[in-house]
């Protein structure tokens, strides 16, 4: 039934029906927590042989010849940037190998900008007046960093094709707008894909600024669903097109391929991008740890295996995928008070609650045993004006946790809708 | 003979024969990198077990239950923390694990004090006047740093006992000087130890920057070459004397116990100042590598393996410190035209050649195979404006090479001595 069209009464019986469910649910003490993406041991346990690649003395030397244990190769193992440079799809020359973190790798972009400033600027960006695209919802982690740095954050709409590519054209004709934050594939939390049109119009747009740049965190390039996944139009390639190749910072890691914490973490970009980035790099590190380097790339010796990994990793998730969706789709739809997309690939489900209800379906969910990912997250300063984004995080609990957190989860958004309707709360 | 006492028909005679002698050795066509201070293969083969501790999924947990292949737990491996929190002279609660560079790890210290400022001072540094102590000669990445991030890089002489302490708390009066680079035991690179008396002079000068830090990089804290090493007084002991334990920021890295590239760096501090560290590494990272530590962990499982590990490595170095210094004082000392320190540990011989000779030391070493580390990288800028200092790094080659390489820097900085005697060039 949708609430929408319920007359009082039959409201007031349907928040009596669901208030018992929730308490029931909550009586139940279950304790979940789905705030963050993180895979679950049993994907990890995909990668054991990664631990077993590297367990002599004569094991530490790269195809190159080069001790992995000792230092310097800023720019990493040449055998590893060889198996993902198709996965980036770029020229592996194109490619630096680093450490554990993309998040890392795109503060020090960021830090670098305001430090140093990014060839093309006519300043570093510390000395400048700073705008950020936000498109929301989005990845707290990005939205942490330009807030750090103390970038003015303007968000921009997400839509199934991407971010509104009209506000961010109007957008990018003010000389202080300085990037834009993309999840290009399986976006964080919606799961969409951006449309060719939008990859095109990003590589190619017009910008004030000289130094605007594109961070392109396609961090589930490869973690599809299903087989024959939507392909992402190679924006450095649609760049190029137009000579402005330099406009994009691409990051990538095996955090969710092999370990979330100990994989390797990759930046590309063009060939200046690349240069500017070591140079700066080279202050930092002497290098990278290319011992982890060597691990992965004996593990998996090709492109071609990282895919067959995936593959695997699909089989775990997207039972759990179906389940949120399903589920969501059996409790909540006939409310018709929520909304969202159901993903084919990526570690998210967006979910959008009734506007003025987020909030209070998180609290209920907390006090009834599950944590989400904090309402807000999604947004710039953790503020979301509408009170309507939930990011259902499913791959770190198991199936069974699962149905019931999901279950509980739209119990609440259900009660929460219910008790703003009839401004009746516990 | 000395060569100060020589007349002008013995000097050329020894021209002759010593230029004789480089034709010689130049003809060998020897090819030898000296130029970084590099564990040799022989020294990263003692840590082969390293690699076998994590070997099998079950082997990932740590003593607390963590699965280290995940996400999270920022402070690094408490088992990690404690074995090493000796070592560093604080607490296991003051110790933060991080990833495999403490250059990484004081870059970040500095790059926040630029963006965020530091507890204690009254802007971020980005919008204040900075200067930075530097004892020369020094470690060029350390000056790298505050060259990069645009600081005011201020010389104080190194003396036998540490920065020349008189000049340090003249400098410190003055608020817009901010820090000191130090490296308090076996110093790079003439090998000094920090007087206890420097110590408590650091610990307790009074300082015009509430922001003022001592980078305390106690990069060789343990790499004695001998029993009995000498000791060097704890700071931060000294510094809570006073209530000034916040002043002090302690580095610290397995790189030169473990495996130069892939061993495991860590940050120390006051209870504020770890808390602040942790608060910026929160928005860079959501952790570091947690297997590597746990790696760490188990390879070493106590501290006292730690100093068994040192053992081994000084049995490998100590010959070739031993051999270098013999050589210098066979052939150097009689012309009293250079000094150095007999170090007792660390990574490197300071040579001080006579004025106005090191670069062109330097570039007949180069012409005769031998690459030593560029003069001036010793001082701020790369400019030593004694033309003196030229720092050996005897670890990465074999013994044979050593003997070699060593001999032809010695006929090398007589050549230079005595060509700029007789001002006359090959």
């Amino acid at each position: 039934m949708k609430y929408c069209e319920l007359k009082r009464p039959e409201l007031e019986k349907e928040l009596a029906d669901v208030r018992k469910q929730y308490d029931e649910k909550k009586a139940a003490g279950l304790k979940l927590d789905m705030s963050r993406g993180r895979p679950s041991p049993v994907q990890s346990d995909l990668s054991e042989e990664l631990l077993k690649t590297v367990g002599e003395n004569e094991d530490c030397f790269s195809e190159e010849g080069i001790d992995c244990r000792n230092y310097g190769f800023l720019k990493g193992l040449t055998e590893l940037r060889k198996i993902f440079a198709p996965i980036l799809g770029v020229d592996f020359e194109q490619v630096v190998a680093c450490g554990n973190s993309t998040l890392n790798l795109m503060y020090d972009c960021v830090s670098d900008a305001y430090h140093y400033g990014v060839p093309g600027g006519k300043a570093p960006w510390g000395k400048q007046k700073v705008k950020f695209l936000c498109p929301v919802p989005g990845y707290d982690r990005h939205f942490g960093i330009t807030q750090a740095l103390g970038a003015e954050m303007i968000t921009v709409p997400m839509l199934p094709t991407g971010p509104d590519m009209d506000r961010v054209e109007e957008l990018v004709k003010d000389e202080s707008v300085k990037g834009i934050w993309c999840v290009p594939k399986y976006s964080n939390p919606d799961g969409f894909i951006y449309s060719d049109e939008t990859v095109k119009r990003l590589a190619n747009m017009k910008c004030a600024a000289g130094d605007f740049r594109i961070f392109w965190d396609n961090a589930y390039a490869v973690h599809d669903l299903y087989p024959d996944p939507p392909k992402l139009l190679n924006i450095m390639e649609e760049a190029r097109l137009s000579r402005k190749e330099d406009r994009v910072f691409i990051f990538f890691s095996t955090s969710k391929i092999t370990f979330a914490g100990g994989g390797v973490a990759f930046f590309a970009g063009s060939e200046a991008s690349v240069k500017n980035f070591l140079s700066h790099a080279a202050v930092r590190t002497i290098g990278y740890d290319k011992v982890n380097q060597l691990r992965h790339a004996r593990f998996f010796g090709s492109t071609e295996a990282v895919y067959e990994q995936m593959k695997k990793h699909a089989e775990i998730l997207r039972p759990k995928f179906e389940l949120v969706c399903d589920t969501l789709e059996r409790e909540l739809a006939p409310t018709g008070t929520a909304r969202w997309n159901r993903p084919l690939g990526g570690y998210f489900v967006g979910l959008n609650v009734k506007e003025g209800t987020a909030s209070r379906t998180y609290t209920l969910a907390k006090e009834a045993g599950v944590t989400l990912t904090k309402v807000g997250a999604t947004y710039p300063l953790g503020i979301d004006p509408f009170d309507s984004s939930i990011r259902i995080a499913p791959s770190a609990v198991t199936l069974p946790e699962l149905k019931q957190a999901i279950e509980i989860l739209c119990v609440c958004a259900k009660l929460a809708v219910l008790e703003k309707m009839t401004e009746n709360k516990i």
